[in-house]
């Protein structure tokens, strides 16, 4: 296959770092450009782990959003913050470049949805219309023809797709849902930050974010397509002392009672053929081990017959399939590729 | 103050090493006794570290529940499982002692319950009539009295403390309430189990123990006490990477809308001049490291005005104020002692 | 190429499931056969996470040191404790197998150093004088022709890879050598002992098995023959609260003062060309996490001009580079392979 | 008793705020005044955990080294950066104030060493013949007197005691000392340095700070006035995954051959009386949670009998005997206390 040329814009941080470390394998995608104003001059080996020595030895490059960055790549990660990608997925996709931003400002359809979450107008709302939101299981044909695809945050992942199969299908009560999630402290981001400090996480858990975390219009969103009505739900993310992984716990109440089997059913039709869907059968439940450093998530479903609620598990890497190594999947898909390739 | 002969029964686990770490310090409270099966022979201070010299040189001695045992001190802690605990608890009762039992034995009054949670009639129904639930903020005047207690689960203390003001005031839907606590490694015990290897769980966390969790039947009993009817609840465990802490995070449905201010007023009321609960104000939530080694309980209240439900949030330490310190907060009340000796 | 069928005896433990999950994805070893007492009848995915998911519906059998055992691959490794390996790989040659021994039976060549550090008779002497020491950096050319590998253990890679070019070249004093090692907790194998819970590593950190680590003997003997005269050194292993990562700090007295730049040429010399040797350069410092997951071992060298010694300093995953991987690295050797195959 | 009026200088960071934990509890030391230039203003409660109530409820207040500081208190404890501490010094000592500093400013007798280590001029040059070096089973008769004690580093505990016995009694070539350290995360501050982050340490280790840590001055001083000639050292500080705990492991090569028991007996004679030293025999080691959250040292002697060098084994919390509870043990001696006064 011929190999794509392929840039990471914003590579310090833990996502972009992860982002070269899937991309360093990948047969097709192959690492153009990689850019930090942070680290301009240095060879990428310098601050990131687990390279081969070819990759390593490339030099990280400070790019301003501009024709210039355009010409050295066809496809293009943005792993910088919200506000900042913008402008460059507006330089890039007038230069016809196929853009995957792992940021959060394609990822809500409605303008108004990003200013509540972000406080702050939408930078570029001109490109929402053509914005694809990127999970494949979700979206994969409009994914196939998609230009600038919106790679989910890290807990919409975990929560939308055990979800959407209950919703689309009629089985809960939508303004019933609650969500606890974990979150390992990568997902927090490489901040100079107390809160970040080992010295402050390392025996120690605690909730945050209440009760409008800025995932909520995203998740909300993708929930409401799937149920085809507005659905609002409670939401309570934690942090945990471990570096990477997510921990999703659903609960909503069933329209009518049920069974284990039947419920595990239902995730079967929707993912059973899935590449990287894990189903768990009972007594199995999703452990965040299992999956790191893959692209997996794994799900589990079963009904609490005491209080007729459904109960749904997902664990995933939330640099992997939560982050990184699903906005490949989508870039694969978007493509042409296998979306498996550079996966496995 | 008049010293009173302190025996633990089977100190060789994580809780039994805490009491004898909170008892060693103690100003009344004096270790005339500290059995186990397995260390007996030994120096305490060979498998138990933090305990000064001279109560480190006791020996830990094999003593079956009998008279001979119950001659040898005037408060004997039971540190042993359930199901082991009910015969040393009957001998030592017969004797007069005043027993503060940390199993499961005693929780439940109704000894369907126990049958229903742990799968064996219960051993010794006759006691529980005399039985009373270990939590101080919530049976302060029974416990006074109290010559059998029932130390509470790692799990309830954290449930019932947030929960109980809402349940009594009719502030909450009982059927909506969804309970997810997080809980450290020590909660499961001192055993010899693959799953709890290291190398099984650092780097890792999964929920367990649903939808059917032991705990529920004195959570839920305690629960419906306050409600003044049957309380059912959704209750989600979970394993988390660090040693000792327990975090819980509870949602219900509101009767009407309210406010931060409000919800947290209702706390304030509860608990306001607690000596160990300490209500946290908005922004601030609860945080495992700030209560470890101690018997306090942090607990803080939100609204999730998108939903209408409360939050309400907990940290304690699971062998502290979810366990030993606890127990001993009320022995101290049993025996006519202030409250907070020895946990100040 | 065509693929090789391999087995792995005893894949139930930290160093059997990583060499599956090395050999899963290798482009030639094709898995044949997984063996385990424990877990015969069950599917790889239950207990070995990470395997893609047609290895891990493979199924463990439970095999004896047999012919029939020899029949179904053509490659072993055996991941079996030591004294029990060596039957099966007397059974193995005997069916003219090529046998990767990741057990202690076959590395020393002198049988007496054997019982002296493992306190019994040799299993299977007759077979010593073919085995080859697994490191490939070290025996390069004979690990091309070998039939028997005994892959090191995890401490002695990290030791004599470090100073094997010093002691060839003379330039330090034999009899200075003190090495400090820490270890991660895996290292210890997956094994139902109390020491090796949870609760009793975390937030902790000793020294062990001093003054005569069994490792000793392999390491004394490989620095020997670098040396050209008989080696004895301090060697004091360290357990450290991390699953996978082994990091050695050696110093050894110089013959001549020298220079920061001298000793890190000798380094390159020795190893400039090996593609999993990492060579830093002063003020880098070799750190465990940067070699996770990888078959690199990177290595430092600096005078301390104070005291004219020379400071050595190596990081390697103990499950990689200590372990697993080098395994395939040798057996890729012996297979005619490229040595870099299923390692990238 | 009748209280002593304490103040300490800068407790923002893990040095202080340990201090805070240890004073709040101190039956004598009463703490009149916290400082802190980033939390003035703020409540104790908000930034430091596990405070009793009243004394979280106090100010942080911001102050120069003035005379009216002075005014404030009786006692004072500097837990500022080096260089930052002198000034404090002078003003208090002017003042005719108690000074205990818990930087480095005046360990060494010499600033000329100081000026080796710290990279500029001693800036109180005139204050360091007053200054008593403060570990109390050295120095406890000149700190009874003490005006001006400076509280050792976080490693010269660890590395002093065990080695000093043996120094004084000419048991062991001064110029073979190699000693190892492994310090938990706590004992780099709580500073805003990417190092620090969780993300960067968790799963990692790594050694620094080679050949020439700062610590080395004040060890070598030590060591040198306890051999009575001048001992240079290898020193090799890690870091590992923990928050707090210190573990040094020292060789050193016997002048004659000897046995396990009698290096024992030179470290029975030596301390067998001091409370806050806990000899080990063989063959228990030290371990870091041994000693966490105490003021006590484990200590261990052994001798390696096939290189003839003496190996002792040391483990500390390095927030408390290694830094604040030893400052603590200091003061109770110079304040004509019982020396363990708040601290068993």
């Amino acid at each position: 296959m011929q190999s794509v040329r392929t840039a990471v814009v914003g590579a310090s941080g833990y996502s972009g770092q992860e982002l070269l470390r899937y991309l360093a394998r990948h047969p097709v995608f192959q690492l153009s450009l990689v850019t930090s104003r942070q680290n301009a001059g240095q060879p990428l080996s310098q601050s990131v782990y687990g390279l081969p020595p070819k990759v390593g030895a490339l030099t990280f490059v400070d790019a301003a959003p501009d024709f210039a960055l355009a010409e050295q790549a066809d496809l293009f990660f943005l792993a910088v913050p919200h506000g900042t990608a913008a402008p460059y997925a507006v330089a890039l996709r007038e230069a016809g470049k196929i853009v995957v931003d792992l940021s959060a400002d394609f990822r809500t359809t409605d303008p108004a949805v990003y200013k509540e979450f972000y406080d702050h107008a939408h930078p570029a709302p001109a490109l929402l219309a053509e914005a694809v939101y990127g999970i494949p299981e979700i979206h994969r044909d409009r994914l196939k023809a998609a230009k600038l695809i919106a790679a989910p945050g890290c807990f919409p992942t975990s929560i939308i797709l055990p979800l959407a199969p209950f919703l689309r299908a009629g089985l809960i009560e939508p303004d019933s849902i609650v969500v606890t999630s974990l979150s390992g402290v990568s997902g927090a981001g490489r901040k100079l930050e107390l809160r970040l400090l080992f010295g402050e996480i390392n025996d120690n858990m605690y909730s945050y974010g209440v009760p409008k975390h800025r995932h909520l219009g995203e998740i909300e969103q993708e929930l409401s397509l799937a149920a085809g009505k507005n659905v609002t739900i409670t939401f309570v993310p934690h942090l945990i002392p471990i570096h990477r992984g997510m921990l999703s716990t659903i609960t909503a109440r069933l329209i009518q009672p049920t069974t284990d089997s039947s419920v595990e059913e239902v995730l079967w039709e929707a993912y059973g053929e899935e590449p990287f869907v894990e189903l768990l059968e009972a007594p199995a439940l999703p452990e965040a081990r299992q999956v790191a450093n893959s692209n997996r998530i794994q799900i589990a479903a079963r009904v609490d017959a005491r209080t007729n609620r459904l109960l749904l598990f997902s664990a995933l890497d939330n640099l992997g399939k939560g982050n990184a190594s699903q906005a490949i999947q989508a870039a694969n898909l978007a493509s042409g590729l296998a979306e498996t390739l550079g996966l496995a």
